[in-house]
């Protein structure tokens, strides 16, 4: 991901200063680019909890990171595997949804009682790498697979403009690097295909708006931003080739919950006989649950809808839309039936959104949690 | 409409100053109640084109009292209905989805040509008054006959709570008094029925969140605002009973052009066989088309996408929400085809959405039209 001239990714150890972990606030984000410490692994919790990161494979990535500074604040105590585990409970309740985050904590933990190695700091920030390294390299193995779609949708338009809708951050900015739904967009650039970009804000964070369209910009492909409430008109009036989203968690059926309002694009996807496809990483697949009507779905501090932060003239301000007596209810995610997608992007292919579809790309995973 | 103790209607001649229409300036809802003074019929315009005024009914009263002031004007001129024919055309230009404000023209313009009497300032603004006076008996009549829907729903769930879903705003604010899709909430309330709104915000320009809420909330109606996005979510979890939207146009075939977002929120409805009905008073039917397809869709000022109003302490504060060279196109209407709505809700009664249905309703006017 480009930003500021420079090369960037989402999560990374201070080169120079080993005890911090750094990370883009993406709260401040498109207005200023603000590097963050992270010292220790209450730092982590609240970076997660208040969404200077969010994207469910960087939750998983922070927590992991999350893990190793609570191994280097306890490497003088008698037991430090106790703090790490103690961390790890914590660390895993600061959101709900997105799997990876379970996940991640799970490997780190796994990782931890099979080593033999003594020393428990190295062996967590060697994982914490690991995992963010293999995080670009199923970013990577998803453009490759999606961007096949891209390509097709553009031959048979003669090269003309494929118009892709997008919800939400499913980027760079979800992810380490490249993101889910957005690396087959960065590669389709790269291959001189034309492609432009319809952003939905994402009410009530505006991860579309702030997030989606700032990486876009940064990284030169042409996108245009709209409500949430545009999309529907957009795919009736044929403006739309293709939906591309992301996903927090994926049922092994093929059920997917992601932001708020991805459902209703994928109502209006099928209605007008527009793809509607899912990228994601095997880590956002749940293997437990068959049904998405189980996945716990976040409920937010009302402030997300009721308040918005922006520019006014060089200060950054926050102001109250609404009433201040205003009732609000604040679902963070909905899901979607596996009946309204097309497909399922992954590291490893494109499947239906079935569980027969899953298990032929992920015969182990399947066959394990059967 | 109660508001700040008093009864107010949206509209209304100055009692003390009759070359003075007073609104009330809707953009700065709900952080203040400010009334205006149109002394022009280009303040009229002004007032529709800025959307100080807003709502298909009221839009058309506007312009109807919009021909009064250009009469009053144009009192000593040798052709004073010249000038209220070229305000006719140009009070025509202001918002092109709404049919209402077509209607409304033509119908003082008629109204101009077949009068013997001289005084035409009078002869205008008795039109323009029995407009709005009208326009308030269709309201009642919308609320009667869509009260019976919520009776219904009320007498299924034993007494249990009616929960009612609404886009922008169809309210008293979008009409001179009652509304159109709050009417029968309105009216269920006053016969102790247990109703409960959840009001959509409406991005880009909040009419839900800054209107919808400060209404009801001004009546004592339970509501719970909810970003556009969630709408899906609370129809799969059984949280909603009824859709009611208004409209801005309604073919003779039934198709409904309303706020953007309508339609997302109908498809919603239809995939989890949630009613979905449309309130709307007869001016709003074009007869002369069928094809919703066919309904000019405006196009607004990118503004409205990436600035909002609120409070910032004791100030009002526009903030800039995204990077300033973000590209945003902005439609402000959607249209939701017939087959996904259960039922228009007229002053004249409740009928299909279709062509046979509104025949039967208004044999009238769709022989008129044929």
């Amino acid at each position: 991901m480009h930003a500021s001239g420079e090369d960037f990714r989402t999560i990374w150890l201070n080169r120079d200063d080993p005890s911090a972990v750094q990370i883009i606030d993406q709260r401040l984000l498109p207005h200023e680019l603000v590097i963050r410490d992270l010292r220790s692994w209450q730092d982590a919790a609240h970076a997660i909890r208040e969404m200077l990161v969010r994207g469910a494979p960087l939750i998983g990535a922070t927590a992991a990171w999350g893990l190793y500074l609570a191994a280097l604040e306890s490497r003088d105590a008698p037991v430090p595997e106790e703090t790490v585990r103690r961390a790890a409970v914590e660390l895993g309740k600061t959101r709900p949804t997105a799997v990876n985050l379970r996940w991640a904590l799970e490997r780190v933990l796994a990782r931890m009682r099979c080593a033999e190695s003594a020393d428990l700091v190295q062996l967590l920030r060697d994982e914490a790498q690991a995992i963010c390294d293999e995080d670009i390299e199923i970013s990577r193995g998803i453009g490759h697979h999606g961007l096949r779609l891209i390509e097709e949708i553009s031959e048979r338009k003669n090269g003309g403009t494929v118009n892709v809708l997008t919800h939400c951050n499913a980027g760079a900015l979800a992810t380490i690097n490249w993101g889910t739904a957005t690396a087959p967009i960065y590669l389709a650039r790269r291959k001189g295909i034309d492609v432009h970009v319809w952003v939905d804000e994402t009410r009530p964070r505006n991860q579309g708006s702030q997030l989606t369209a700032w990486e876009l910009s940064r990284n030169g492909i042409p996108h245009t931003l709209i409500v949430d409430n545009a999309g529907g008109h957009l795919m009736q009036r044929g403006m739309v080739d293709i939906c591309i989203t992301g996903t927090d968690r994926t049922t092994r059926s093929g059920d997917v919950a992601n932001k708020i309002g991805t459902y209703l694009k994928a109502l209006a996807a099928a209605d007008n006989n527009i793809p509607f496809y899912v990228a994601l990483p095997s880590t956002t697949i749940d293997w437990t649950i068959r049904d998405g009507a189980s996945i716990p779905i976040e409920e937010r501090d009302p402030a997300e809808v009721s308040t918005v932060r922006g520019k006014a003239g060089d200060r950054l301000v926050e102001v109250l839309m609404v009433a201040c007596d205003t009732a609000i209810s604040n679902y963070a995610f909905d899901v979607t039936p596996a009946r309204l997608i097309t497909g399922l992007i992954t590291e490893c292919g494109i499947c239906d959104a079935s569980e027969e579809g899953l298990a032929r790309l992920f015969p182990e995973l399947a066959k394990r949690a059967s």
